[in-house]
């Protein structure tokens, strides 16, 4: 009974909602605002179409897409100077976790100056930051409503995260529309992406009755939902309900950090341009039979939550189900099973190791850890 | 599936959280703060409480705790004064729904000017209001994390409800252990004055999946920890239970809105000095009778969420078994069970169905109303 803190930005949640953006600027008191977003959502449109509210509202704006998949040290570097050249006041991120991380490093940068490397670990952000709006268009991230960062050091090739309560941005937009363009695989790797932050967040040593209220809901919604959505891209009630996932996902992590799959996916994703959410969905089974030890009837409440019968089970064997559930679901939407076929080999692994055991996200895991695990757990994914 | 909205403040929980006050005070940059509270409060010795850890953080600071039950507006005004001729920054609310109402209302004024009539209703408050900290003393008002205030007209003897996104905290502390000195009676009505903001909110029309979440996990506390709470004083596990509870049904309420029993309830609090909470838990059941046309499956839900069997019930029976718990929960704590036992007669009714009838909670009450239908109402609860 320790005492919980936990923030969240506003929310805008629902079908249309992106087209709030302008307004929400200019309530911030937003004149000129710098729009990151990245080449796959001006791709799919979603760009213009924020740029087009922003113009109607009477915003001036830049946009910086610069960025690419795990975003870079130089990338946010370079942000930067596009804010400052355009003597902007404000920035909105439009995208996945790589546009939105983006767009809260630049804000860092902008009013606190130094580089991005100096913000690394818990709470070193001593300036307020520029108004800050968020559109999430992946259902997976969950940043547009985190206290999270996650930026690449390109030099010492590691994910750094930054957390910090003034990352939490002042608006989050959520617009289930804008997943119906996404590619299946996308789908189905932000959708465990979701899954994982839901499931480490409810098993993380910091966990609060406040977030986990949020968990148990995104597990739930992600175990009736993912498969539909992907299957479908036009199934807008699988669509609503995986954002809602990715929302209270986003919200549990956010305040009661996350576990050994995102520290060693952390340490993967800064050496090799993978997606996130596939490394992670590759990770969690295995970290999950890891912790299990830990936490076994919260395990058992996730097979629950993932609609398996548990009645007369002892915890044990209901926790067990829940594992099973999950490498079934990954199957079933065509997730990638190991680490091997995305091209990683043994080589690294120790250093890789060293690296996932010092990621803030490592604190948190409820069971301890030692490099041998970690280095054990990279096999057996391999 | 509309837009939906959520707002809320930065949440600190546990016990021993009050003594985080003076820090948040200063985060959020304040130098003399109005220490806003009643005298309940202060004969408890949680006022002296937050004082010292206001000296101690070097804050100055005014205190102003002349407030009776249900505030009036004379009292927001002579509030204001205290707070303008000590030249405060900021503004403290100690105690209950009443407390606090008072210190977001003067917030108003010292920044927006004029009268606190001129802000009834919904979105009328133009200019940012000073920092605000909460501190939530019983488990009860949920006014520490919502955008409402509540306040009496004293002249037209109707509370009047203000609902602006500008009166949700910056920060709400809720610490259970200002649970342990309220009576069995303060407990009991505060504690079915939770269960109705968790009800009204999930069944109002303007309920979401977000304010879902929090509604129904506040039924379930409730249901589980209000009799074990109202039996003991020192049972801080059930203190613990009841203040999340009250804050999460806070969060539904401000989020979804209530209903009927609200609407009500604010007529007869206008004219009666009558404990808010007693007067809910009253209306609660007649409302529920009335209104369990428009929901027959969400009240199997809260059904389900009290601990009721309803395997192999229709949601009609099913339903029907939440108020029966219900009225036998308010029966177990002792609250009382008819509004003539608290001195009502029916003189007067027909005026406070009409101000009821124009009550903002009554936009959202899940069943159109009419005013007969207002008058029986009140009349089956006599």
């Amino acid at each position: 009974m320790n005492i919980n803190k936990f923030v969240m930005p506003e929310v805008i949640f629902g079908h249309g909602s992106r087209d709030q953006v302008g307004e929400s600027c200019l309530r911030l008191g937003a004149k000129k605002v710098l729009i990151v977003s990245d080449r796959g959502v001006m791709n799919e449109g979603w760009l213009e179409n924020v740029i087009e509210n922003c113009k109607k509202a009477g915003l001036l704006f830049a946009t910086f897409y610069d960025i690419t998949t795990n975003p870079k040290d130089f990338e946010v570097e370079k942000g930067k100077e596009q804010y400052i050249a355009h003597e902007c006041d404000a920035v909105i991120g439009v995208g996945g976790g790589s546009a939105i991380d983006t767009a809260k490093a630049i804000a860092i940068l902008v009013t606190n100056g130094g580089s991005i490397h100096d913000y690394e670990g818990v709470d070193k952000i001593n300036e307020p930051l520029p108004p800050m709006v968020m559109i999430a268009t992946t259902a997976g991230s969950g940043s547009e409503v985190s206290q999270f960062s996650v930026i690449v050091d390109s030099k010492n090739k590691k994910k750094m995260t930054i957390v910090s309560k003034s990352l939490v941005p002042d608006i989050a937009i959520v617009d289930p529309q804008t997943l119906t363009t996404k590619s299946p695989q996308l789908t189905a790797s932000t959708g465990l992406d979701v899954l994982t932050h839901a499931i480490e967040a409810y098993v993380s040593i910091a966990a609060t009755p406040l977030t986990d209220v949020q968990a148990k809901n995104a597990i739930q919604l992600v175990a009736e939902h993912l498969r539909p959505s992907v299957a479908s891209k036009i199934n807008m009630e699988s669509k609503y309900h995986m954002a809602m996932a990715s929302l209270q996902a986003g919200l549990a992590f956010s305040n009661a950090i996350l576990g050994a799959v995102h520290a060693m996916s952390h340490a993967i994703g800064g050496r090799f341009p993978l997606l996130h959410g596939e490394v992670n969905a590759v990770l969690l089974p295995h970290v999950m039979e890891f912790n299990f030890l830990a936490v076994p009837k919260k395990f058992s409440t996730i097979a629950e939550l993932c609609g398996e019968s548990v009645q007369s089970l002892s915890n044990i064997e209901a926790g067990k189900k829940a594992i099973d559930y999950i490498k079934q679901l990954s199957l079933d939407i065509g997730a990638p099973q190991r680490l091997s076929e995305m091209g990683l080999t043994d080589e690294g692994i120790s250093e890789m190791s060293q690296v996932a055991l010092e990621d803030a996200c490592m604190i948190t895991n409820p069971r301890d850890i030692k490099i041998e695990d970690v280095i054990q757990l990279y096999r057996q994914a391999l």
